[in-house]
């Protein structure tokens, strides 16, 4: 017997640069879910850094009666992927507090808070409800808006993980007033990305207000993560593929070489900057393979230096970065696929890389 | 920005005597899954009794190219849910191996072994394909059907798991032969739950068959267990909740106090006599709320009696017992939701439960 059934799903994105306050987005969130307990978990990294968020938070905690216990502070940043510790805090927390699959988990914090948490909330009695608050550039333009999560193990970037739609992601870009500049920038790179495969409008926005972007001009950093948000959205929920059974991950576009050097470098280069450079090896990598306008890369690679990224780094010499590829291709498994970029919006699937042709592409970066 | 989307899933079953065979139900599904590898798994229950299934298992290994090691023989029985140690072995198998997400997992064991080995599918690379074959009456016409795996985690049952739909389910009835009479008769509390609430005819026709039942005729076996299969996967599929979001839970008809029953007793209660302990108890609930009329209790407890199962146990006498009420309700969350009979094929959602109703019914079962 073959019986065919569908899981429907409501991927719902909010803006605010106030969500707490009342009436706004946390409360009509509420409203909506109706969620019988609330827990709250935030990064350490935002819980130090920005005390006018912090109390604005607790001002809501306070008045929401659901909410059952003090906000959660966890490790923030790509350590807290790295063990089971976060996954486990949280787990304990839902326990501690009868946290049920009518609850609802708020995190709030940067992409790998996100993910350990996401997990542990999609693990947790099958699946408690989690909204997302991203608290950087790259996880709002980017990762906290997906509907995967996950954490590292046997040394592998998410190796461990499930996909599992939040019910809700919520923006507030003056969370990035407090941002030190290599994450006030780290969310330009993976824009710059999605431009690439799906919006030559998006990746002219970016090259024309650069100087507005290096000086921390807000309105101009929202439209673009803004911009990022929604083709990423987009892409999952039109895409045909939310949960990638099929080949094809366009949107880790540049990402088999910056996840190796994340690793190889222990987390030490940050995703912002590994994507900006992932993305110059692909883009010369397809210059090589003759399918795209040498124009087009080098443009790119001005832009994101213009930004302040690197394009380059010692460890790229490191052979162990070509294992990058088939680490890439297990994770997702099936044959190899990778894009390239034929021209602006134009992303090729290709089946075999060449070592040869990314160490020519590395010698130019180097 | 709200963005709906859905995600489609097929649920397939297959009855074989002979999955291994060339051309029968194994070799079928992996023409059509097309997996790169195939890691097999196997409880040590079933690796101990059954040779000659063993033997063909290991046939259809050797001639198929996929399969990339030796069956992983882990240990079977409610303890391998008890702790991480069967998910760490296959997330281990997983990472040896570089199974990935276009390759296949067959599980093949009672309902435990394809609980914990699900899990840990279903978060290795954020999900690598499953097919499950139950060994047990148990898990061939309940839990093995089902989309849903876990681990028990701070003494509660299934705390940790998630809704993952297996790419397909293959029952081998003739696997039954080899079990025990206290594992052969299991899956027979289930299918008068499923009876009970779906189905007057499968209930008749148990209690017609229940002498050849008890004899083991494998024919009447069958034939229980493919309707109860049959119900259990429609309800999933048609049901209109398969990843339980709402209030009812109709297949857990007198499963709370069978989950805590089991855990009182530290899992030496099994899972089939549990349930005909918790259908005993909610069937004089039943009663006693009013609902049900005496004679289809009394009808099936006597035929569970008769089938060789226990109605009663010692520790129902503890007063722990009344807890499993809100734990049961903690689980899924949200206001407790407990079915009740009015009739034979006439379940009612209640949404409480006195404890003095409990204790009567209790009393009546001593």
């Amino acid at each position: 017997m073959d019986a065919p059934f569908s899981i429907q799903w409501t991927h719902r994105l909010r803006f605010s640069v106030n969500p707490f306050a009342k009436h706004d987005v946390l409360d009509t969130l509420c409203k909506e879910l109706l969620p019988i307990k609330i827990l709250v978990v935030v990064d350490d990294g935002l819980a130090e850094s920005n005390q006018a968020f912090i109390d604005s938070l607790h001002a809501w905690c306070s008045r929401t009666e659901q909410v059952c216990a003090s906000p959660l502070v966890v490790a923030g940043g790509e350590k807290t992927k790295n063990s089971f510790d976060t996954v486990d805090l949280i787990l304990e927390a839902v326990n501690t507090y009868s946290i049920c699959r009518k609850s609802c988990i708020i995190a709030i914090g940067g992409g790998a808070v996100l993910d350990a948490v996401g997990f542990a909330a999609s693990i947790a009695h099958r699946g408690v409800p989690i909204i997302r608050m991203p608290s950087t550039s790259l996880s709002q333009g980017d990762s906290g808006v997906g509907v995967k999560n996950g954490i590292n193990h046997f040394g592998k970037k998410n190796f461990i993980g499930t996909f599992n739609p939040p019910f809700a992601v919520v923006n507030d870009i003056t969370l990035l007033k407090s941002l030190p500049d290599e994450h006030w920038r780290a969310g330009l790179s993976e824009a710059i990305k999605v431009a690439l495969i799906k919006d030559s409008d998006l990746f002219d926005e970016i090259t024309t207000n650069a100087d507005a972007l290096n000086n921390r001009d807000i309105k101009a950093m929202e439209s673009v993560l803004k911009q990022s948000a929604l083709l990423h959205l987009q892409h999952i929920t039109n895409g045909g593929d939310p949960f990638e059974t099929l080949e094809s991950r366009p949107l880790d576009f540049g990402h088999w070489s910056a996840h190796k050097l994340e690793q190889l470098t222990d987390y030490e280069v940050s995703h912002g900057d590994a994507v900006a450079i992932g993305l110059s090896i692909d883009l010369l990598c397809s210059v090589k393979l003759g399918t795209l306008n040498e124009d087009i890369a080098s443009r790119t690679i001005s832009l994101l230096k213009q930004l302040g990224f690197p394009t380059m780094h010692t460890e790229l010499s490191n052979p162990e970065l070509l294992l990058g590829i088939e680490e890439f291709r297990q994770h997702l498994g099936g044959r190899l696929t990778l894009l390239m970029l034929k021209d602006m919006q134009e992303p090729v699937d290709i089946h075999e890389l060449d070592a040869s042709i990314v160490r020519q592409a590395i010698a130019e970066l180097m």
